[in-house]
């Protein structure tokens, strides 16, 4: 169903700064949180900064666990990306109540999501702005895409449920990676 | 001319994850280049994270002087942002050869870009990740934007000078900030 993605180009996935999902596991109970403030720090090994609120519910799971799965949501599944940020794991099983469905990850605890067209099997490499910033730096172990999602478009957020949804694609030469 | 922007907003324009240009300035003498690895880490004060390459002129002097600005280009700046990402500071002076303006900023030596539409003056917050990874933390002292450039267009790079455009703008209902 879902194919390798090579590690070289999981950066081209979160460079461009997609609102994305994050998975975890403990205990054998998933929970997943949307996520938009996260940014490539290596291409290979891919490794990965994000911020989880120590607010959030995933944080004493990302953090005991250190293993989490990122997960990249095309527009059509904006909707469910807001209602996944609106609740909490705390409260509800957030991929039943929010109609996500938990695939099991070949690195990880932590679930890939089925109807995202990309799924990125990460383990914590270093914790030591964890305490200060809620900053996490991830390691990607496995990367998977959708072959059957052609050219997704990813969403991205401006604040208070706004959106920009990607548009055209230009090609300008140039030597940067 | 660059409007003041409210500290409390500055996220709304660094989480979309638009490509940035990063100016620094030593001795006088200016720089600036190309990013995109960036993300927020607080609201507000707005703290930035971001990988400055050890290969990129910029970083000796963003990690010897603390200082620097984001300033956020729209789409009609795509060829110079690529132009600015293709040559170093080393060899060139850039906003000269690049065709963009410096501006003096109010609280950092680093220029702002008058042709970009938002520009952030930064200083550098922490830097216990920069040895091992190039990743600075900066606290965003100053916002401006310029009020002449309405609804502007970002661009996202997904690498080897391919960028999308933003598209559709979507509103959903949400209780997320």
């Amino acid at each position: 169903m879902m194919k390798e993605l090579a590690l070289a180009k999981v950066y081209q996935l979160l460079e461009p700064g997609p609102v994305v999902l994050l998975t975890t596991s403990r205990k054998g109970r998933a929970n997943v949180m949307t996520m938009s403030w996260h940014m490539m720090v290596e291409f290979e090994p891919p490794l990965v900064a994000c911020v989880v609120s120590n607010a959030d519910y995933s944080f004493a799971t990302l953090r005991a666990t250190r293993e989490c799965v990122i997960a990249i949501p095309a527009l059509n599944l904006a909707q469910k990306v807001v209602d996944v940020g609106n609740c909490s794991g705390r409260d509800v099983a957030k991929f039943e109540t929010c109609g996500l469905t938990p695939v099991p990850a070949e690195r990880v605890a932590a679930p890939l999501i089925a109807e995202c067209f990309a799924n990125l099997e990460c383990k914590v490499a270093d914790t030591r702005l964890v305490n200060k910033y809620n900053l996490f730096v991830l390691e990607v172990l496995k990367a998977w895409t959708d072959p059957r999602q052609k050219n997704p478009k990813t969403i991205h957020h401006h604040g208070y449920g706004k959106f920009v949804v990607d548009g055209d694609i230009i090609k300008l030469k140039s030597g940067m990676r």
